[in-house]
């Protein structure tokens, strides 16, 4: 932060280079110019397009270039339009006419195709491993603490009681789902675009799929110009991400929620909240707020894509270059919001006991009860009426169902027995035992079963 | 049309019932949710939770309300909140008692995700044939147009020639994009949420495997929160939606720009245009500029979507019920957008000279008499300059390069040889001869490749 | 309801006209283009362009079309491509040649625009007299309850106690901010753009200064390609509308969290919410989901708009007519949520003793201790050190700080006295007396202030 | 760019404190702040809050920041959470207790609220400045081009000739009415927010009335809750900025299609082309490019906004901290590209003859012939027809209408005469006469009173 940049709008001498250059933000795909102008030097030598030392002198050029970047050395200067110009240009100073030689059967349209894919491919491995990682988070939590009953929400409102292992396994269920998204995106990124050269391909014998080996792309483009005019693979990431910080989103409002004084569920960690010094007791989560507010974010970058790709013609129009900034930082965003979401949940304090007491107030237990009356012969419809009734009369006396009497209980229904007495928060939960339900029978099961696919994927990345 | 609405926002007297009621377009699930009833009584008599007679009640009284709607004798309350309401009110009327019994073990939770699931996937099906048909117009237009040669551009200038056959492949490249994007959101679709209950899963004994089965279903969801809170799928048709629709805006636009008088690359059918009486040879492309505006719809209903289901704690909440307008317009919108512009390919006149002329305009073989001096050993920097300063000196005679004199091409370079004559747009396509390139060869092998691969896909399906 | 569209994609015989057609919408424009062309008519005459008997023919056909569609009595033919064409289709059968004037010096163009005008000026006088309504509303609820106190929020963690009537006002305010958006939008779409013609003006001696008379318009255009160019003016609405509807999704939020069983400080009448016959007591907000949901739509319908907007070169383009069924329906919403939560709020019962209650917990006082402090001279950093460590010990003992003993007090510092006792809500409350701020006598001129503004606004408009 | 960051998501120690601070992004709001901070402690002063002294010792020790700051040698430390804290920090070390008391009556929540105020002010009125020099360049190419004419186009197909200076007003018209979408937006961002404290007011006797003159704003905030959960300011400049760029990519879209080859309308300067080596008579429009495709980047923060607000309880949640980057991106893309476009403008060349070429084909002429025939008493209609059949006749034989004979003309009827060769495009232009239209009499005025409105603003503003 060292540098301030200038005031708010002074013009620049230079509007014009200020306003179309890249070198600001694309300076980061440095990496991938190298490794792809490496690959490419390599391939044209091999094919006996340029001589064998010219592709050497062009690939240690390269690699001393990787260094001076890597150690700070390299002086990036503003006159250089972007980050391939800006290489280029020292590759010259190294290399001499060899590195003249390097654009022979490429353009600069192929060229910056293949970075974005090589960065948006890694960027989503990198994705993924964070989701995996919040995912270990979320099935820690929810083994740590497999009795934890809370009440199940709908409309905001108390429902049924559900464990907190259950509802935690949503969110694993979510991510799952994220994960796969992202999946779908790799593969179309996973195409490389060398040879299409400008728009036509190109007119040397060039050997595509000795690049695509050693790319590591699985599959090479299959007409020109559609590989120059293509930022599929950009949005792909975009509405990933889109979806995986809308889920996020609704972690981060339960996390705030949870976390305030009439909630009381959860204690967030001294590190992932906010105190004041005037009431210390007081913990502001911020974390979860700024991941909540986040999601626009990501989102408004999708709708620019979206917007900057509408009705352009074929192939390359400079409106793609637009395509960067966009995806870095939603990149930037989704990785530690993934993170500090992890971090926050692993830290976090969860108040068994509020949670229970909030699943035993409101008369959750009212469908089970329900339930007995059908078990015990009544009609569905008219089952419901009665325990309508039976909690209207408990509720103006304020008293919990638990505490009337059996007495109480048949001046409703002469079905109610001694056993209604065993209807309980458990009782409730073990009953939902359908596949996918809370009962800790099932919770249980599923527990291992994600542990296991969660194993699964890290083994098939590894 | 006959019902004219009342007056712009006059107040009803009944504001909230109209306010929520979701009538007026989910009766559009008429068919899903009918189905998902018939499959859910069948297994509750199956598993004897209710009785057979029942079963066979629910299943006869459905089979006739179906048959009311499509024959157009159904009445639709609008007292009636929504269309399972109105299909369970109606159920009551002809099954009595029987029909109580079908709520057993369902809620209306997992009921409208489940039938939204139905929708979307047979959605997703019709949009995948629509996609396949309109990339079946692109073969056979290219096929039709094999020697057809225009400028390849670049900013909308004229770059380098290329094949009709081979620009109208890349429209084929995104459309199967598309496609497999429609693949993988029907993947995620396509699961059962029947044994999710309200929230917590459902105390009776069913059987999910088996309306899995009935239903057409691939997988069981793993978590009942999460089931009736998710709304992904949604989500995934919207964004497979809006990068197709995104493809279709670029094509589009350059059917605007192909049929205006400047280019003349085109001329649309009668039944595609609109004209005018007074200027009989006007034609205003109304189906492409629709599509390219439509665009805009698509990418609004997105956003939507993911606005609303931003920071939604779980589990279900009245938000959901937005996500059903957004997408039947959505599908709406490409359905019939991705026909007209499959009509309108296959009536639209290519003419094939006024392309061909332009690809001649503008010393596009420019890079090929660079590529020549190469060739010939010159080096690639000073191959430019030589050819930079020839062209500009035709430029500035107004003559195109095939009509200066070997000797005016001597005075640039001494490398020019008699040969430099056979430099032509038809040299100039069979150089690009990478994989991918717009070398006849090349093309003709693409176009071979696409229809096999447009066959398979058909008989996967089929 | 009574007419079902056809199956979900299935293909027209006629798929363009279908494609193309907006009457299944813009019937809705009758009206206004009913207007429109019945003061071109008389102007046509006035000016002597076209004969008396046929300006007189015209206005009389019109006038007969409007009382047909009023009465139902119209048949809209779906072969007529928008209401403009069906409108003319219809005078030609009444009024014969007499009908075929009217389009002398006026195009399609023009006239689309003018309706559109219209019917967005008409859009938003309900919108500002709904806004209005909605405040007088806030303002009768927070005269209402000018006692109440709850929780200030701030992190959704209770920071200090405010009037509710304080907490309505700042709603109100937004309402205000948002009615003045709608003025400024009213002014950019009072512009008469008859005399554009179809881009270029007309060649008749027309008087547009008595069509922007006859038809109310302040302003006559000052270009005529802008004129049939520009939906400026939609924007204007679809962006006001979008930010109040983010300020009613705040609102609907906080309805939704009030009515939790965990804040519990309202509850909702029945008529604004769904109850379940099991759990009578439960209260769904579904009115304010719902509004909160609509969001999404309201803000999608503003990103398609732009959307549709981008890059398109002038005059008069197809994509335009994509400016009506978004406008239509974020009016459509728009108005509705204005009047549910008005009729919400007017209805719901306030829990005063629930919110004065949360107030009370939390040591919301401790900003009050401390500033007690510094008006005993203790600096205002080591204020803030000294109640901190009380709060603390107190959070501990858990106990309320009003419970806390003199003693107590004094080993956290000497300076304080009996009387830091007198500190309480109500004299925190009192003492926040900056202008704007929640002390009783402020919020007591503010409510005033607040009623004579709305009350100097209806004056305005009648 | 000397600093390049660590490797793409790499994970920091201190994720948290990277994940909430502002500081990389609102160091700009620097000058703000500590006018703000100024006006703030000499109001403390003057009030005898604080003792005079304590007051010169902070707007002295402020007035030393501001300096360090504008000279680079502030050291923004990374662990400082935002611009407040650091400026905060150092003032401590400048100014002892005295700093510490500037904190009195004010809080972070109001403090943030006025700097932004404070910018958003500022970025409108440079963007004001910049709106109005874009208008200018518009005027003056416009009158030194009073003579062109070039075809109106709609749908893309040429219709009425028009003036380009009357093209070009169109565009002026748009941007008034974006400046006057800024003074509205102006307007509600000129309330000062101080005096609300963290949410409910301030117990200090404080001055909001000098505050509001030593800080330049017009009012005073009403509410102190809405004060401080306010954006709207931050709303209406991206909406306002929305709609600009959005006229703006109209603009630049026109730019890219005029000069294409096959439109040939104008000729890029150098300077705002990029041109190739070899190719050096072809232009690439990327400023226009990238000024179309910036667009997206603009909706997408304004998307990004509403999204973050939505359902936002009251009142300061730490979301609204996302309010900054978005906002001051727009800025930095919005002043640069009306900066460029009055560039751009500035220093192409109008192809007037091209213009002209263009108008002349194509039949733009034909209605006018209608009209003239109208004139000499045939109906309407049927002189749509008449010049229908001529216009094809002339077209099937490829000429012009103005090298048919007379003889020619009278074969489709008898109410031609020699004086339909007077039909010319200046005709056509003379007789589109009505206010707004294309006459050049019409456009004269136009450009005389467009001057007067600019230079009223101008000195409105002076």
């Amino acid at each position: 932060m060292s540098h301030i940049r200038g005031r708010l709008g002074k013009k620049a001498d230079s509007l014009v280079v200020k306003y179309t250059s890249s070198l600001p933000f694309d300076w980061r795909l440095y990496r991938h110019d190298i490794a792809g102008s490496t690959a490419h030097a390599q391939m044209l030598a091999k094919q006996g397009i340029i001589p064998a030392q010219n592709g050497e002198a062009i690939t240690a050029g390269l690699a001393e270039i990787a260094t001076e970047i890597e150690q700070g050395r390299f002086v990036f200067k503003p006159e250089m339009e972007d980050i391939h110009m800006a290489i280029e240009a020292r590759l010259l100073e190294k290399a001499g006419a060899a590195a003249a030689q390097l654009h022979t059967a490429r353009s600069r349209n192929d060229q910056v195709a293949l970075d974005m894919r090589l960065f948006t491919k890694e960027a989503i491995d990198l994705t993924k491993e964070a989701i995996e990682d919040l995912q270990r988070t979320l099935l820690d939590l929810a083994q740590a603490n497999q009795e934890v009953v809370l009440p199940g929400y709908s409309h905001l409102q108390p429902a049924q009681p559900v464990l907190l292992a259950h509802h935690l396994l949503a969110y694993f269920e979510m991510l799952s789902r994220d994960d796969k998204r992202f999946k779908c995106a790799r593969k179309r990124a996973d195409v490389l675009p060398l040879g299409s050269g400008a728009l036509a391909g190109v007119v040397y014998d060039i050997d595509q799929a000795f690049l695509a080996e050693e790319l590591g792309f699985a599959y090479i483009s299959r007409n020109s110009l559609d590989a120059v005019a293509d930022r599929d693979f950009v949005l792909d990431y975009h509405t990933a991400a889109s979806v995986t910080m809308m889920h996020l989103s609704r972690l981060a409002e339960e996390i705030v929620l949870w976390s305030s004084a009439e909630f009381g569920f959860i204690e967030l960690d001294d590190a992932y909240a906010t105190t004041s010094s005037i009431m210390p007791q007081k913990k502001n989560p911020d974390v979860a707020e700024l991941a909540r507010g986040k999601t626009g974010r990501v989102y408004g970058h999708l709708m620019a894509m979206l917007t900057t790709m509408k009705a352009l013609p074929l192939a390359y129009n400079r409106d793609l270059q637009e395509d960067k900034e966009g995806l870095f930082d939603t990149v930037d965003t989704l990785l530690p919001t993934l993170d500090v979401m992890s971090g926050l949940l692993k830290t976090l304090k969860v108040n068994g006991e509020n949670m229970r007491h909030a699943a035993g107030r409101g008369y959750l237990l009212a469908t089970d009860l329900a339930d007995y009356l059908v078990g015990k012969g009544e009609a569905f419809r008219d089952a419901h009426g009665i325990v309508g009734r039976l909690v209207s009369y408990a509720a103006e006396k304020g008293r919990p169902l638990n505490e009337l009497s059996l007495d109480e209980y048949r001046r409703f229904s002469p079905l109610f027995e001694a056993d209604v007495r065993t209807i309980s928060l458990d009782s409730s939960l073990a009953a939902r035992d359908s596949f996918g339900g809370t009962a800790p029978k099932q919770v249980t099961v599923a527990l291992a079963e994600a542990r296991k696919r969660i194993n699964r994927k890290a083994k098939e990345r590894a």
